[in-house]
């Protein structure tokens, strides 16, 4: 894997836009010829089928396998917090991590039941970023550590990447980048998060569309480019979070995005690219109403729905036995000739 | 488990009328008490939610389980494939059943993925149901033959059952169960099924109203009830699916039913009785057009909407990982109190 410049945004730019590694369309083609020969209707599995040739590109294989899946959560403290955005107090966020490290939340579960490592980030729980009403939430130097410490925390040896955070105050954090970066205001951007009623939501898209207004202002006449507003608006988990999806795509590791808040993370590298998401899938839509909408502002679409709002990485682990069952079907089915079937 | 009455439809119409099992009421009570307790935002695991509680009512347990999850796969032939109104063979059905028994088609992979025992019951594949244009497909006692080798391929110790099927011409027999039992003509419950083209969904949908003219010619003014509606325009594997759903009823095992030919052939048991699919989830939304319509008529939300069109249980299959997610958080999760973090 090519090692990322995270030297500086400048530097970090500079890779980018050199050019991102790109699916292999021979294995695409290849792993086509083999879909078409299989004892099935055409296109009978759906989007299963386009999961077989997702998957063939980003390994470079006809027959691609997963065996070595890993699940990432990023925490994240955001001085946000101190603005009433969230009916939880900002401890709750190391005490989740704790219960993570016990096995006793929904993602220790979930990655059992689906057969994935877990790894738990915790990014300097004790030092929140600025209140983003107030000031940046990042300089360039923290949001390039943050995004640094995504990067490592990638497994050399995973083949697929499934991501997911923790953060009391991170659906505020969210709907600020979604809005920067898709347009739109707080109103357009903020739901219930852990469980804010109508005051509530109202009140945070306030809280988001004054940190709107502080960032326009510095930012002046031009908009602010990804990575700026990443640190401008975002938090350490969003930056770690944008860190591991390059990582990922440098090592053509594919990836499962989890709700809101991971696509919201996601942003800012697609505003840097237009293509640097390509290998990412939108593993659910979650039941925060922002998520469909950014999800149909940047063209993914979800695989699953299941009015899920947790985060974690929870809709990404429920998403990784459909992904195994697109390519237990592309690998282990036999063709029409190997069952004795002429065509239709 | 309670003996069903195979004898004859009216034996068979007394039982379900005297009362079919219920759900545990309070043992949904104690496990909606625990998904209180547990380390997350009251709803955000959302239908996974739904599915613990359905699942404790049906097993009659805090902490139902899936331990011995049965997958069937019934096949039969239609006389109707005479009308032309599949583009592959009726041969096709056995054939597919021989890959079934060596393990080589698409249902296979997603079992073993799953962790799902598959079982493949052929019915009478040399005999074809009468073609249901000229004559009911079968008798009273072809059609309760059919039902009790249903019933008698659930296994005793199965704690979830998935159906599947497997018939050239199905998909036709489906329209007609879902018109004859639902309202409507051919045109509104005819897809492509394996792949017609236009003109071949056009020529299946008169197939199909020839067939309910037929049907209703014979009943003369009154609607014919569900059991006689399976005898007329059903299948063997139609009438297998019935008899294994009403014996899963009798022993409170939950069922998840597959795409628009399994949803259809639980139709004629619906009209039976209202609550007789109390005890059945529907799996997914599949790309046949008439499943959505089925679903909502009958008012079963799908877990999953993949595009996938290809029966055979696969959607059934596909879900079981969804399910297992489900409980395993709802097992496994730490309290809010284990944890020692306040509620919001």
């Amino acid at each position: 894997m090519q090692d990322i410049d995270f030297s500086s945004f400048a530097a970090l730019r500079r890779q980018i836009s050199a050019g991102l590694p790109q699916p292999d369309q021979d294995a695409i083609a290849r792993a086509q010829a083999r879909q078409a020969s299989l004892t099935k209707p055409a296109g009978s599995l759906g989007r299963l089928e386009e999961l077989a040739l997702f998957m063939a590109g980003w390994q470079g294989a006809e027959r691609p396998e997963i065996n070595a899946p890993q699940a990432i959560v990023f925490a994240g403290n955001h001085g946000v917090t101190a603005q009433g955005i969230s009916p939880f107090p900002a401890e709750v966020t190391s005490l989740m991590v704790e219960n993570f490290d016990r096995g006793g939340a929904a993602i220790n579960q979930l990655c059992r039941a689906a057969g994935a490592r877990l790894d738990v980030v915790a990014l300097d729980l004790g030092n929140p970023t600025a209140d983003i009403t107030e000031s940046c939430a990042m300089t360039e130097a923290e949001t390039l550590r943050a995004m640094a410490r995504g990067a490592a925390a990638l497994d050399p040896d995973a083949d697929l990447l499934l991501l997911g955070e923790m953060g009391i105050g991170n659906s505020t954090i969210a709907a600020a980048l979604a809005a920067a970066l898709l347009g739109g205001g707080g109103a357009d951007w903020c739901g219930p998060g852990t469980g804010l009623d109508a005051a509530g939501v109202a009140h945070k898209a306030r809280v988001v569309d004054s940190a709107l207004e502080r960032a326009r202002g510095e930012a002046g006449t031009r908009p602010q480019p990804g990575l700026e507003t990443l640190a401008s608006l975002g938090g350490r988990e969003q930056a770690a979070i944008a860190g591991a999806i390059l990582a990922a795509r440098m090592a053509r590791v594919p990836v499962l995005l989890d709700g809101f808040i991971c696509t919201a993370a996601a942003l800012p590298l697609r505003a840097e690219a237009k293509g640097a998401l390509d290998h990412c899938l939108a593993a659910h839509c979650s039941a925060e109403p922002g998520h469909r909408r950014a999800l149909e502002a940047i063209g993914l679409r979800p695989l699953l729905s299941l009015e899920m709002r947790l985060g974690e990485g929870s809709g990404a682990a429920l998403a990784l036995p459909i992904l195994r069952a697109a390519l237990a079907c592309h690998n282990g089915m036999a063709s029409f000739a190997e069952a004795g079937i002429a065509g239709p």
